[in-house]
């Protein structure tokens, strides 16, 4: 019968055009939200200036964020929504020797933060607005640490980590020195190109953590010319 | 006449308790504003809350903050105060080594963030909530820049920076990487002790600024062993 061949399509996709038109609705509203906290800051946007921004019913934006907190936590939870990211950090420990371990590394965190500098930008203080958003903020600094543990302990796995180095510095030094403060810094506040500033994290990331630079940047300071590494 | 000996005294020194006291209630009042800041968030603190707080009326937290934002820049104000950092800054181009030179700039960033850390913590979104609250932050990292700026030109009036390393990259590097965030995630998030972090911070710097590195860290890969610098 031909009911089957009607119905079954439907099914199978879960309504996608519905699906699509709701996430695109939510979208823009998170779009017009971005725009007006840049615009006005917190203390004067509000959830009605969102929906003239989207072009939507201030009563559609009521129910995407509920408040202005709301609004903000949408936001914080669309920049930092990390599966996007996902495939690209899968590549890292395919890199067969630490020299490309460490400039897929480098590579990836500029992406990142290209991708999400105004997010990470506006979401820097989201924090000093409200204790749940402090949460937020917490919670994703915590996914990233823990996703920067994993890449150490497989770069320790495949024997590249520096001699000496624990995982856990290892961990905390990858993670802090890829935090967002560096990147506004060089390349939002002095202009750096998007190029210079991933071979500048290479660099970084090859002192920290690959053995070669043991000598001049590890444990000891003075250390003897006769400690060459394992090179 | 005994007038001269009456009223000198007292023109000669401006008051002085008074300007104490008046020092002291804005101090007070400040102190307040980051406890509530920190307990509740920019959202749900208000005047009269930081009033209560501060045990003093209404009235006089209204005259010296005006408003909320006006709280916020307050205490963004007395966190970036710097003059209290200039005597120590002021030793840094007396250090005759290189060496001595980038232990002494962490030694100086250690104690600043240190110092400042609840502030930059509570003021790193300060320009999310407000227009002219960006304007602010963005005014001090300018100031910080500029210091920074300082510094390294006088490692290149000593001959001290890395060969082929711009006083304009330098600095950029310097800057960019004593921001508070790297400290935020080591010493805040991770609980590294200061002296772990000073130490950390010195061999970032070297490593960044000095020639000694420069065959691990400098602008080529694979660098032959001929190239061992001026050391």
């Amino acid at each position: 019968m031909s009911t089957q061949e009607k119905t079954q399509p439907k099914r199978a996709y879960h309504s996608p055009r519905r699906q699509e038109q709701a996430h695109h609705t939510r979208e823009r509203i998170i779009q017009a939200a971005v725009r007006q906290l840049k615009e006005k800051g917190y203390a004067n946007m509000s959830l009605d200036s969102i929906a003239r921004e989207a072009g939507v019913a201030s009563q559609t934006v009521y129910a995407v964020c509920g408040s202005k907190k709301g609004a903000l936590a949408r936001i914080l939870e669309s920049t930092v929504a990390e599966q996007k990211y996902d495939k690209i950090r899968d590549s890292i420990p395919q890199m067969k020797t630490g020299e490309e371990r460490v400039a897929t590394m480098a590579r990836f965190h500029s992406l990142m933060q290209h991708n999400s500098a105004s997010g990470f930008e506006l979401m820097r203080g989201a924090g000093v607005i409200s204790p749940e958003l402090a949460e937020l903020e917490k919670d994703n600094d915590m996914m990233l640490y823990e996703k920067s543990l994993q890449s150490i302990r497989q770069m320790a796995a495949s024997g590249m980590l520096k001699k000496g180095l624990s995982v856990e510095d290892a961990t905390d030094l990858y993670w802090a020195y890829s935090a967002p403060g560096i990147y506004r810094r060089l390349v939002l506040v002095r202009g750096w190109s998007m190029e210079k500033y991933t071979e500048q994290m290479t660099r970084i990331f090859r002192f920290l953590l690959l053995d070669e630079n043991e000598k001049d940047g590890g444990q000891k300071k003075d250390s003897g010319t006769e400690e060459t590494g394992r090179a």
